[in-house]
């Protein structure tokens, strides 16, 4: 991989399973909670710090309301997608060819293979991760995206990954 | 195993291990959540278009409430049915030579022994797992159900397989 | 272990990381929910089977409620007695060389040195599970309790044992 | 490691991903739940029995009342400190040659290498765990911080952690 021919402007990335680990919790009422991980949010602030414009989509309808809240207070912008429209959304609202994704699921393998990039947590759907260009060591919910985080800067600003890589954050 | 001996025409799945890791959460008022996970809404809808009939079969009357919510929402059919019954409300209700059975428990183990063909998921008790025909390498609630959707279209529709396994269900 | 040699008239469970794995769940108000698993009340109906009657303990005030909520839902009877006392509780209330012990922590180990029989799930802590006569496979609120009726089943009822080991349970 | 050499006279420990999995629970109202776990309790009374103090800091403002509310629960005084200002924090509050710091993500490996000691759990990002004396082997939220009193205990009252180790807490 190398700095000079991949350009990503942008990075799109699923909730459920890259941000949680894909479960819900549900009462007699529906579902009413999801569970979001650590790092994440350090994550986000990394790959935004690279000038990558950062967005989220979900197909999860039902569960809407926790995930806008949840991506709202890491200040991240979510679309309801639908899995049968994602692959059409991302070629109408994304400039493909400089666009990386993450996801998790049957539908997003699909759309790895039109972007420049992509990345799969570790518990994706195997064929998911054989389609992804990067598969985390971190699972969905566990800090996967902050993984996502360390590798564009590994590619995008190496002194920077190699200063993080060291715990040499402050100061 | 040759999809010209087998026939399977309807698939009965267990709940609590199966479309969940099993646990469940109690408050001071009983059991009110249940944590449900990805993928199995995928794998129920490639069961059925396989022209498989899907049940859902449960014992767990204090949280039935819960599970029939979770099963509506997926439009699958759920009847609460103890577990010394299940043996004799299989042989009553389904024609078990032509039905695939799924679950993880001490008493589904006797019922997948008249089963045409049966699914433990990983975290199912070992006794279980000696007694399906295939376990899946995914956990229940982790996409056990998405696992069995991809090995009934091995079996049944292999060039349908491939293509999903290869990520490409776009276009 | 020989049936002959070894009596077990009662045994005794901790409740929280045997039928649980250890963690519970706060909102600002407190402890309000705890994670319960599958296949421990088919362990306890075993175990009870055998004649041995069953008592929990649990040192935990503050979810005591939920605690007792569960273990009544299972028809077990459980009793709050603080870590430091549990030594003291156990050699008034129970005949030590007939009772097996269940417990994962600090102050367990300390229980199952005089007890006739102990058990630890496998996420008891390390000193524990060195002082257990026997260490499950399965974790605290992942069927650790229907290992230990299986156990028990092996060790008292042997032919129950081997037919329930061949999931033939029914009929 | 040399107790004559090290001196610890205070232990301020992050809390999530220390004292929890890291996780937490959103509803569509935002974040009301974590889940804290087994045996830390226990070992924040091991280590203030060897005279070391013990302070907790927490960077997530909006679960701040729920950790204060579990940290409270067990004793411990917590303060809300950002992580961009952690770094600055321990160096003005603590006397840092005779503080050990227990962390497990980005921020948290700067702040360790000013440290006497440092502990991070298996569950740590890598780039912390590198920076941290001591790696526990059990996670956050799983015993953790049980396992760091315990090797405090190793280190400056060896006699009471070989008693403790053989399970011979009673008595």
């Amino acid at each position: 991989m190398d700095s000079k021919e991949l350009i990503i402007e942008e990075l799109v990335t699923d909730v459920d399973g890259v941000l949680t680990d894909g479960k819900y919790f549900y009462s007699d009422q529906g579902k009413i909670l999801k569970q979001f991980g650590p790092h994440d949010s350090d994550g986000f602030k990394i790959i935004k710090s690279l000038g990558i414009n950062v967005r989220a989509i979900s197909a999860d309808h039902r569960g809407f309301n926790i995930t806008r809240k949840r991506l709202g207070d890491m200040g991240i912008d979510v679309h309801l997608v639908s899995e049968q429209e994602r692959f059409d959304w991302m070629k109408k609202n994304c400039d493909l060819g400089k666009t990386a994704f993450v996801g998790d699921g049957l539908y997003d393998a699909g759309v790895m293979s039109v972007c420049a990039y992509s990345f799969a947590p570790s518990n994706a759907l195997d064929l998911t991760k054989n389609a992804a260009s990067y598969v985390t060591k971190l699972r969905g919910g566990d800090g996967a995206i902050f993984e996502v985080g360390m590798e564009l800067l590994r590619i995008f600003d190496y002194a920077r990954y190699e200063k993080y890589s060291e715990g040499k954050i402050n100061g």
